[in-house]
């Protein structure tokens, strides 16, 4: 809980202007890949510093610049600085505890973005900051760690050189995008792992690990839906502003993405009222435990309490006590110490009992 | 409930523009038929493939083309091509998780819904997602499962030819909304089966399988309300939206279905209201139950322990004990073993307990 | 419940067009009153055809025509097409299960509510659907069940003429609606009684047959509410859209019938409000009934058990007890017999819980 | 309760144009006071009869006439009928049922409100309803009851006369609204005193008394709520609306005013929330005592059972039980009959019982 | 929980106009700091008068007066005639019970918020209102206490004068507003503390005082979000409205300041849930307290009163009881004594009680 509420407070008192990381910081440098769509093919090319970015300027190709880890301020403030990025633009791709929003700048457009990722089992989710920076011909994106995420689209992409074919920087945007939120999907096995676990224990035996674990679930699902829902807002505003960076061909395709997100909205509201339900469920099989232990408690009580004040009777000293004298006396005791539990029984057995 | 939320994930990092038919299979083939609507008489064929329907372009007539089943992606490809229908929204047609959802093209409509069906007892309800076009003089419906939900609307058609006199798509596609919306009201005698027999065991002998009972009722309307939501929202735009499609005369129409969805909202609603009352009354039934409970155990304990010290008290061995050389000594303890269980019993029906 | 919820699906699958009477079928035959708004007086005349209001139509005064009973469909589509009312305005009047709404079309105003009557005691509330249809000179009402709902006005205004005195249909609409949403207020005192009778025994003697009282009286509430909310927006249509048939002198009165709704819904709120109230003291009073029973028990157990105890120990057979040859030995004990339960009950007065 | 729902049924069934006295009767008849604003002071004068007023019009001075009491209608419908007033607005005057509302007509304006007041100790509120007629020299107040409510207004304007100096009924209306709305300060006091007190026996002694002094706090002021939410919108009109007897300077304090009433709401919602936190530690604590119950009941019986026990096997009668013969077998008795309570309570301690 | 509530009530009955200090009256004179932005640089001096700010006036640079202390009624009063300023204004920066809000008038903006203060631990916050008001080339802030609030930004400014360069009093307002709203990151340390000292009693040995604890907190962040909510408004009302004192530059900074707002929202909202969560595994764990309590109670009673019984059995006094005779009838029965228990013990090892 607190990595993701607390250390927003870092940068508490600084005024503007300063670029500064705030975050978990990875140990791991900068690296910077930049993917050259040219009309031949896809060229993709680890660099080493962002001056050999400003180098490809002059060709007409669409270059996506990925950089991943944050912590070489310097080649940010470069970057920034080339393209004449708002340094308040820079201070939010930098502070990665960002809420999901978009802004439409003169000639740039800025999205910043959480993507879900199981950090460990049973369900703990990471979060991780992606910024997307749409220019013109260029387009960014700023990750926090440097991971495998693109590797599936980039390599499609290398295969299918058609589809990308008279694209603009918006289409790869919506690409890129498509991608980070399809990543939820994979969060459904482990989270409804989770759910079966719970649901095998909560009936046999609840105890409050049972309870503590729902909770968590719920708050993760929390965290998740406060991920999720803004970035119902970023699409419609992609969607709907009329920018001139988004092509009316763009926009169809962000109208499918605006479905996904709904759908996983609901998703996540359905797993919620799933754990609701558990809780209810919680509470009332601890409340049937509680009912059986005194059913128990008042069988035994209600049947020997009486009998040991039977037994009482006749261990009493009086002179004057002619049944002690009975020849029949003690058998016909026995008889009464057989007969009282078992009618006993039976009426609790009428009274569902047992 | 995995099976509604989990197979989503299936298509995760494609990118769009591969058709693939995302969930349940059904091992059968696609069946396709042809209802051609001629001024003479409705002809209703089953044809083997969607060439045979491209034939058919050259008559004025209005046609009618369901496809049941959708693992025959070829031929729904076919269609696309044919009749130019954008690649996303056959994605959709064939990813069978879809929200209900309108959308308007240039030259068609695009209608997604769910049909609610009764799947097994007491109230277990599956889903058929069914895509509805509507071109200028064709409609088609895909149906995930050959079923014979439309027949009734076919056969009446074929014997009211009078009805459909000059009308177009647009009151064909009315017509088979109307008759999948109105499948929701053959759900309610399973339903209020299910609840009646809760019911009868809520007050008498309520378990914790009850309580599942409830809580599976509550998540399959939460499921129904899920699906019947959004379609207010598609109603509403086809009725509002100006578009060429969709006639005055057939807007009435609509207006009247809108008024169902508003009604099968608001029994869902009334159905929801009724399990949290369910809900309610099995909560304070178990609590009763305990009390019952507790009630026996505390009238035994209170009536035989206060005896039991009486008979211990005449059980000890002290040599100089009066009362123990009385000659009515213990007629006199027969009297108070009497005497005190019927106060305290009368002191207990005072209070209510009995 | 379910003859609230349920009959709407009697009329599933068929196709629009179709006049049937759906609802419960009242034995007794149509009756129809016709209302003559002379300048001279007002005529009433209980007529058996339609066809004899058709014959009025050349008097230029305005007639109300009341129709009790559905059962006869012919009439009703008669004076449809007379008056060429829309065959789905004809089926919606017919079908008894309808939310309140308002239609406008071109040369008419149709409106359809539910009219509230206490059925049977304590608090059982039955339903009946009233709809109006204003047209020019024209004014119908079709109501379920001939009953009395309509006489005091009928009287009041045979009584007070110049009170009608150049007005149109739509004020004589608007005498009708306050009669009818008037009528809610006397459901408040049956409902105020059974509340108090809840009340009564809330704190004594709260059994399941309490909950469920208050679980009923709930659930009619949310079936008031029900018919109440959607008579807001109908009431606001008619004041608010630009409709040649509603006169500006009339908008000032249906403000004030808007009025009256807001603070009917209110005050169903308020009941509401009340019966949550309840539900809590319900819970909370049976919650207090077992901690008095445990109170009983644990006092009735501390007491006796230890004492059960030192009668145990003299009860003991072995030899060498001194104590048991002392000739204040039993005299003793009887003083702890004594002295013990005193300072419990001591102890116990000082918890408070006696 | 009561009578606050309630008697708004005593009107139904009666059309419009009916004056009738709607309300709890005040016994004392109408007392009409007016207050005449000339240049050189305020002149204030109690007359008999409404046609003094109608004797002042030809002066040009603004004057506030005063009604207190609502039994005498003949007055009322003079006013009415003088200034040309709409006959629903003299019915709501006369209807002390009245949500809080803004009319805006042709020459004046009607606004309706409630005044707080605490009728008795501790907590119970009182309502008045005050209605205000604003029109262009002239503005009325009728109020219920005849109280001192408005004395403080008017002795510090008869102090201050610069300050309506070239002022217009509008501000004097404003002048009459703060006063009555700052009344909802003086509750706050005796709500106050009545929370502590609650908040004192809660987690001392709670019982269903205190339960039921929650739930009575709760409803007064859900009813304040209601009674306030409605001026907001009131305020709102008020200011916003574009009408010629609201001058620019008014709008200014009246906007003032909004803020007053917002920070009322919030008061209001801020007790809600402490009131419902109390029903929390209610609950709480209640459950807390029966735990304590369990505990002494838990601890009494769980070793002096054990004990009992042990003393019983030494009263049994069998002829061969060596350990009665031994020399040290009693004294060893009482060994274990002190070393097991004290391992016992050892064992309690450690759980946290003690 | 009274000082934020109650003191609204001290200026009840006053008409407007009244300047008077409405809070905590703090013992101190009023401080007054003049900041002068000067091209060359920023000086800053402490003045005793406000007479000295309005001989500034005919410089050119921008002045920022920090008026610390609302007890000198007089020098507000001055600023207030001096600069035009309307009464009310001057009132609400006197009456510190202000809902955060913003007021556009002629020529100037008047802003007051609440600034967050841990007043003492473990978790009190402590309430400072800031009035702002921004005029063409004076800023002024009033505060009720003097602390060093401003400090880190009045040293941070005096060490980067280029920050400054040609901004206008906006932009030094965004600075102010930053300073404050960065302020209440601070309270998220002892929050969180606060939270884990419950979590680790919540388990092992929750007490009424850990509800009272949560019940604490949960009202603090209520009210915390209370503060925080009409921020947004401020913030967007001072982004959006086309006024001349706000430029298109600053409007940028304003919308980043929003996002925070958004964002501290979320964090109290995402405390909130954690505190409801807390509630919920609170009242799980006094049950399974109970529970553990009663597990004991029946352990204990189920094995010593049957054998108690069994005891009794044998301390008959009946004449013919053969098994006492018996040899080894007294060893049998220490059998019975150690078998009975182990049994009953397996027993409820098997049901998981122990």
């Amino acid at each position: 809980m607190s990595s993701t509420i607390r250390n927003q407070s870092q940068k508490a008192g600084l005024p503007p202007g300063h670029l500064i990381h705030v975050g978990q910081k990875s140990s791991s440098d900068n690296k910077i890949t930049v993917i050259d769509f040219n009309p031949e093919g896809i060229h993709q090319k680890v660099i080493s510093s962002v001056d050999d970015i400003f180098k490809l300027e002059d060709k007409v190709t669409i270059k996506w610049v990925d950089i991943e880890g944050l912590s070489n301020i310097e080649q940010i403030r470069k970057i920034g600085t080339h393209f004449n990025i708002h340094e308040l633009v820079l201070e939010d791709i930098l502070n990665t505890n960002q809420r999901p929003k978009v802004e439409f700048h003169d000639h740039y457009i800025y999205i910043v973005l959480k993507r879900w990722e199981l950090e460990h089992k049973p369900f703990v989710i990471g979060y991780e900051q992606i910024s997307i920076l749409i220019l013109n011909n260029y387009i960014f994106t700023f990750k926090e760690r440097p991971d495998n995420l693109f590797n599936p689209l980039i390599s499609h992409l290398k295969s299918n050189k058609g589809m990308l074919k008279s694209r603009t920087t918006d289409f790869i945007a919506y690409l890129i995008l498509d991608t980070i939120i399809d990543e939820y999907f994979n969060l459904q096995e482990p989270l409804e792992d989770s759910l079966e676990n719970i649901d095998n224990v909560l009936l046999k035996n609840p105890t409050t690990e049972t309870l503590q674990s729902i909770q968590r679930i719920k708050r993760e699902l929390i965290y998740v839906h406060k991920t999720v829902l803004p970035l119902r807002e970023v699409i419609n505003s992609l969607q709907n502003r009329n920018f001139t960076l988004i092509t009316d061909e763009t926009r169809v395709y962000l109208h499918d993405l605006a479905d996904h997100i709904i759908r996983v909205n609901e998703a996540v509201d359905s797993y919620r009222d799933i754990i609701s339900g558990m809780l209810n469920i919680y509470l009332s099989s601890v409340n049937n435990r509680m009912n059986e232990v005194m059913k128990v408690l008042t069988i035994f009580a209600s049947i020997f309490i009486p009998l040991t004040f039977l037994a009482g009777i006749y261990g009493m000293n009086f002179k004057f006590m002619p049944e002690l004298e009975w020849r029949w006396g003690y058998p016909l005791m026995w008889g009464l110490f057989i007969f009282i539990p078992v009618s006993l029984l039976i009426y609790f057995k009428r009274k569902n009992w047992l």
